[in-house]
């Protein structure tokens, strides 16, 4: 097929640092040409891909010191996606809202893929609005707040196969936070935790200006005890080692966690997740086999003996089974197929073809079929 | 003529406060609905106006604490345009960037005012590539950073002729300060001049967020002394008493101002105005008729007296000359005439009509056309 991804102008795709929908666009892009089809990337020139390359801005806006603007930046974007469109059997888009009244006359071709939480009441009116326009929700949990919206399927995220791989002989004499440090990825937690059962905690996470304070009042205070070290902010270089020899990933949040990218990322490394039932959590862990779910940090200091005790091979092979970038791949390929069907067998009968059968009650999620109501 | 015009929904049509842009977009929408043009306002629900009003937001999105994100209603508002496109002679953007994309099609029907500065290094990429949409500028220096944009005209804000009037007997006894607390605007300045005068002056502003910091450390603490007063920030039943009986207007900004609203209501009091060379002021104060145009405290300090001498009748003919809201509305009827005439012309033979001669050489501004090269 001819496809056209439209990924965030943000980042590079992949990016260099931080940019969790950089990265799905470029594993996604890449499986997608090594499968033989013809795609196109949208995104900002210093992106790197063996798909053709559409430049749309210098580099990723957030690297870029004189970026005042983002929003000329995609709107440049967005009109370099409208003059090649009729090439194009599906366009798939990853930057949120704003092509929305702009592809109206070719939405039954165009995908949208929701990477952010849903649940700001800006929301919900624009996607009962656009009820037509073709949605991905990353979980099923990202779609709660948006019962209105017109979701075609729910496709996890994948990471290719070799990217993270277990560690030979895993060290395992600590436990690992990885993330930012926020209220909602709550590292206090990870710190009780990690203090009740007396292993040491690694804490690797950025510190966004927003959260600076936080951080300084609510964090640093507990990094003067024993036993945590914060090792700040790591890169794709150091993550595979700092990860693969964990014993153990604690994901103790408190928010709508709309996928959670670093839990598959632990998993490739064959390393178990301690995490919180809010948000994708139930959906990406499997409980007693890649980690457990837990609702408080009581309950998540009973279960660490049990996580420390689930077998790393088997952890890597339902990551190999549930998240692989090829799982993800042929996931949205088999929507994009279908959209394209739809379209054909209606084509001159109606201009609004039905896509019903792609609503919420038939999902692509995980490589299986699950359902909503 | 048909016309819909498109404004921010950041503040209603008119706004309760602040909010420049919505307050021209009122005065020209009343002024068009007068001359027996069928206007069409897509605008936030809670806009006043007497023509057919399109409801985008339940209310202005700034007043409205629930909102996180401008961005979705934006684009719902796009798309309810998108929908009745087809029923409009002109349609006339006061948006800024997001429009640009979606109205290629019918780009020779758009007419763009810009409404804010013009020099980020976002703006010039996005009006060069966007070369063949036609734009609006408020002031002739507003479009210097953008050589490679296509002008078509600049108009000049106006008022309505009754809105602000002359103070039957105006006290005159103290300078008048209105704005924004803020580095670009200068209350320093204006606080330096009035006591070497030894006038009093009375500042009337509002203290953004943003520039709380420059308040509390710059402005604060000159407001300890004599002579100057605080008023906070006026509204429009207490702006027309504070403006006419002003002696003067102080305007002593250091920034690239696009028009200057403030300089034209205070010529529709009377009351003349000392301001600084920078961005519009040239072209919108008469040096010696309406006011004095200068360069430094010194010059200003020295030419107060000959703002004070100015003859407030000559400012108030002056203001209705070249600052009416009838005038500002000609000016407009005029191009959207012309784009409608050009599109005419060259129906069924070019997709593309020229507009050339709509561009910098030929000029609407104040009324009188005027060469920009």
């Amino acid at each position: 097929m001819k496809i056209a991804q439209i990924a965030p102008l943000f980042e590079s795709v992949p990016p260099r640092l931080y940019g969790g929908t950089e990265r799905i666009v470029s594993f996604l892009t890449e499986e997608l040409v090594q499968r033989g089809h013809e795609v196109t990337l949208f995104a900002s020139g210093d992106s790197v891909t063996s798909a053709e390359l559409v430049p749309c801005s210098v580099r990723g806006l957030r690297l870029d010191a004189s970026i005042a603007d983002p929003l000329p930046h995609f709107m440049l974007m967005l009109d370099r996606v409208l003059a090649r469109a009729s090439e194009f059997d599906i366009l798939h888009f990853h930057i949120d809202y704003l092509h929305f009244p702009m592809v109206r006359a070719w939405r039954h071709r165009c995908l949208t893929t929701l990477h952010g939480r849903q649940d700001l009441p800006d929301q919900k009116p624009f996607y009962m609005h656009f009820g037509d326009a073709p949605l991905v929700s990353i979980s099923n949990a990202q779609r709660a707040p948006l019962p209105g919206a017109h979701f075609a399927a729910t496709v996890y995220h994948g990471l290719p196969a070799d990217l993270l791989v277990p560690a030979a002989r895993p060290s395992r004499d600590y436990l690992a936070f990885v993330g930012r440090i926020s209220p909602e990825k709550r590292p206090d937690r990870a710190i009780a935790i990690a203090r009740a059962v007396g292993l040491p905690l690694k804490i690797a996470a950025k510190v966004d200006k927003a959260d600076e304070a936080y951080f300084r009042n609510a964090i640093a205070p507990l990094l003067a005890g024993d036993g945590v070290e914060f090792v700040g902010e790591i890169n794709d270089l150091t993550k595979p080692d700092f990860l693969s020899n964990a014993a153990a990933l604690l994901f103790p949040i408190d928010w709508p966690e709309p996928f959670g990218l670093v839990m598959i990322e632990a998993m490739a490394c064959g390393v178990p997740v301690l995490a919180f039932a809010n948000g994708s959590v139930p959906e990406v862990v499997d409980d007693g086999v890649t980690g457990r779910i837990v609702g408080s940090v009581e309950e998540a200091i009973e279960a660490l003996p049990q996580v420390l005790a689930l077998d790393r091979c088997l952890v890597r092979k339902r990551f190999e089974e549930r998240f692989s970038a090829a799982r993800m791949a042929e996931d949205y390929v088999r929507i994009y197929r279908r959209l394209a069907r739809r379209r054909r067998n209606t084509a001159g009968a109606a201009i609004e073809p039905d896509l019903s059968d792609l609503g919420p009650g038939q999902e692509i999620a995980g490589g299986t079929r699950t359902h909503v109501s």
